[in-house]
């Protein structure tokens, strides 16, 4: 298996200064991805030399390639004028809207010029969908017959224009009056049916699965998921087909989201792009909002630790303990929102269930508390008895305080994770930014008042 | 569209128990997916009347849906016993496989003998592959000839056998002598293709992509991706195909894997299943053992604590802020630990990048903490000029302890939180154990040192 490594950049960059025909024999050698990777690592003008060097056919391949999709706005700039329209012209439409995405403004008409008019005004519909929707990651190449035609006639065109077409695996059905979508037949069932039958009677009929164009990309990413698609089309309020979603666009949209939810989730918005390729001032950006909110929040433990300066001034030996009673808050908090984001995500949750959570988390947390309460209770008192640290005379009080209080904060902190995603998706945000540091902070705030509170009531009258 | 609804579970529900006739009405509406989907809400009683009401193609794919997984055991054993040979037989084999991972030992034997030899002698080869390798998930139903074959006769081939086969959209040549997988083409390649040309000329000839049995689902989802493949074949080492992994096995892994990721990243062991079917005891096990793990870590932040109880008893009002102070650290390094997580997952970054991440962290974290350090500043100073509250006589050098010590604690924060995932890779184990939970608590003690080393600085003769 032939994979890119630094080696393979090296020797590319070495060859586009050297010797053209060694280049064009070193890129035979390699598959479109892996020459796109290569570009990826090479200044876009040694780039735009190997793109100028590869054969027509495969640098349209390189050029399709979504990995690309942050360089080839610069590559472009760089390549003979003359051939920047065949080649725009031959990627497929999916990956033209991108790469117009991309462009700044004042150089997109004269790159629209370069193209023909039917692309022109193919690209200005997709241009109209935003990239998280399905209009926005699909193509408008597939394979459409009418649904009078017989087998053997669709098989015919299909072996003419099999070539050119994204996925030719799935052949939609169109009613030739008014193109609505009436039947989607699969290249196999296709190819094991009798030639003269109708298209029609070709597998099994049913009102075929389509989305929207408005649609999340998510949704789509799920249906084909659940329904092991090759491709789901999308049609207009009129039923005719406008494109198609591939399953590959969706296994690079979940990829991309499954990153977005990690580091969403690690309390940051979206980087939206590698680490390496994101400038310094934009992950500033990207992760000094959510971290200066946390902090306004976190400073609620600063006031309510002023409530209780008093207790801490006659106890100090109770601040020993703030940190780890608190935190065991927020981890217990953290499992719980991991849990319930993933799970409506994955739609195993809907709204209405937030009460069957909430009656699992609570006992959860309390036992989980208690199991943390005890090995917390324990280590006061061993530490006392084998002589490492001395608590006072009421250390036994102090212990029971302890672990009473982190039963308190453990079942706090789970119901309070557990519920957040939902609380957030009722009031119309995303239950994903329910992040970590999140939880931790709507945790601390409270943990801090069970802790003093517990604090008060068992000790009132010794420490306090 | 049509999909499962509470309202069609409980629909099907009393026909099972009324009339066979309109059940079967009923649910030829309804694809594969959707049954499979309605009978995980059933009681496996009804479900078995489900499926023995189905007529037996589509029992089969209903049973082939990877949804059932955690059911189709209990199903089966309410199933009349003539009829699951034969179900089990027709199932794809990488499904078949699972079904028997999930049969209690004692139960496996019976099983077996209702199956062919063939069957048999598939399943103990497959069932030797852990689930989480290409092995595990592969299955042995594809498209294969030999490579002294003519397109029309492999065409031919297919039609015959194609509507057996999980995929024919791939058919591997492999060489008649040795077995040895020599080429791969596509069937859209092959319908454009002439008739009478040797399978061997379609397309363009390289060595073809594959993975072998033992290497991790994960790199076989990278691959298909990277690829844009609808499978990839896996080897043994002679080059002979043993199974392939198809696009729709690796979706389901990829979304998986990230229900894994998030979870694991929330501070706990992965669920593995979806969160309402796990048992109580079950959820608290895989939610105690890192639970107790932090405690016992975070424990020090309590010795690290006794260590400066003179400086608490001195100053009670230090301690006002260490959970402010201490959880920023916590939050940035849960950005930076995420942000690394991500990228080697996306082999964005390798082990021996870690000094370009460590040179990038840490100005961030200062800048980062430097932007807290100031809103922290503000606060103090604010908070006393305006009497919120009196932080006696030396509030000003407060007000810059907290500063600076945010300042160091942030960028300690961030640095410690990118160097965690690459650390844990570096001793073997999974980048992604660096939880935020677990980052928040190695951040703690450390921020606490550094915490009470500032002020020691800075209030030294005045406060302390």
């Amino acid at each position: 298996m032939i994979e890119i490594s630094p080696h393979t950049v090296a020797q590319l960059l070495y060859l586009v200064h050297s010797d053209p025909e060694e280049l064009q024999e070193a890129l035979g050698e390699l598959r479109a991805p892996d020459i796109a990777e290569a570009l990826k690592e090479l200044p876009p003008d040694a780039a735009a030399k190997v793109m100028a060097s590869l054969p027509f056919d495969l640098a349209v391949h390189v050029f399709d390639e979504p990995e690309l999709t942050r360089h080839r706005c610069a590559i472009i700039q760089r390549i003979d004028p003359r051939r920047v329209g065949p080649l725009i012209e031959a990627m497929s439409s999916d990956q033209q809207a991108d790469l117009f995405r991309e462009v700044p403004h004042e150089e997109r008409s004269r790159l629209l010029a370069t193209v023909s008019e039917s692309t022109r005004s193919t690209l200005r519909k997709l241009l109209k969908y935003p990239p998280e929707t399905a209009g926005g990651i699909m193509t408008t190449e597939f394979a459409s017959v009418p649904s009078d035609w017989t087998v053997g006639r669709a098989l015919m065109l299909i072996s003419e224009v099999g070539g050119r077409k994204e996925t030719v695996y799935a052949i939609y059905i169109v009613d030739p009056a008014t193109q609505e979508l009436v039947h989607v037949v699969s290249l196999r069932e296709l190819l094991t049916a009798h030639r003269d039958d109708n298209v029609l009677d070709v597998g099994r009929r049913r009102p075929p699965l389509t989305v929207t164009a408005d649609i999340d990309r998510e949704e789509a990413a799920r249906l084909i998921s659940k329904y092991n698609l090759l491709a789901i089309p999308v049609i207009d309020d009129q039923r005719r087909m406008l494109g198609i979603v591939t399953v590959d666009d969706v296994i690079d949209a979940l990829v991309e989201e499954s990153t977005e939810d990690v580091q969403r989730f690690g309390g940051m918005e979206a980087l939206d792009a590698p680490y390496m390729e994101i400038g310094f001032i934009e992950m500033i950006r990207k992760r000094a909002g959510w971290l200066c909110a946390l902090f306004l929040s976190e400073m609620l433990t600063a006031t309510a630790m002023q409530r209780f300066q008093g207790e801490i001034e006659r106890a100090a030996v109770l601040a020993m303990f703030i940190p780890l009673v608190m935190s065991s808050g927020g981890n217990s908090g953290s499992q719980a929102t991991s849990l319930v984001i993933r799970a409506l995500a994955l739609k195993e949750l809907s709204l209405r269930d937030w009460w069957r959570i909430a009656l699992r988390e609570l006992p959860t947390g309390l036992l989980l508390g208690g199991i943390l309460g005890v090995i917390g209770f324990v280590r006061i008192v061993l530490w006392q008895n084998i002589h490492i640290f001395n608590y006072g005379p009421h250390y036994m009080l102090l212990a029971i305080t302890v672990g009473f209080a982190l039963v308190g904060i453990v079942a706090f902190g789970s119901l309070a994770g557990s519920m957040l995603p939902f609380l957030l998706k009722r009031i119309g945000f995303d239950p994903a930014s329910a992040s970590a540091p999140f939880v931790a902070t709507l945790v601390d705030v409270t943990g801090l008042v069970i802790y003093f509170s517990v604090a008060f009531l068992i000790l009132h009258g010794t420490l306090l």
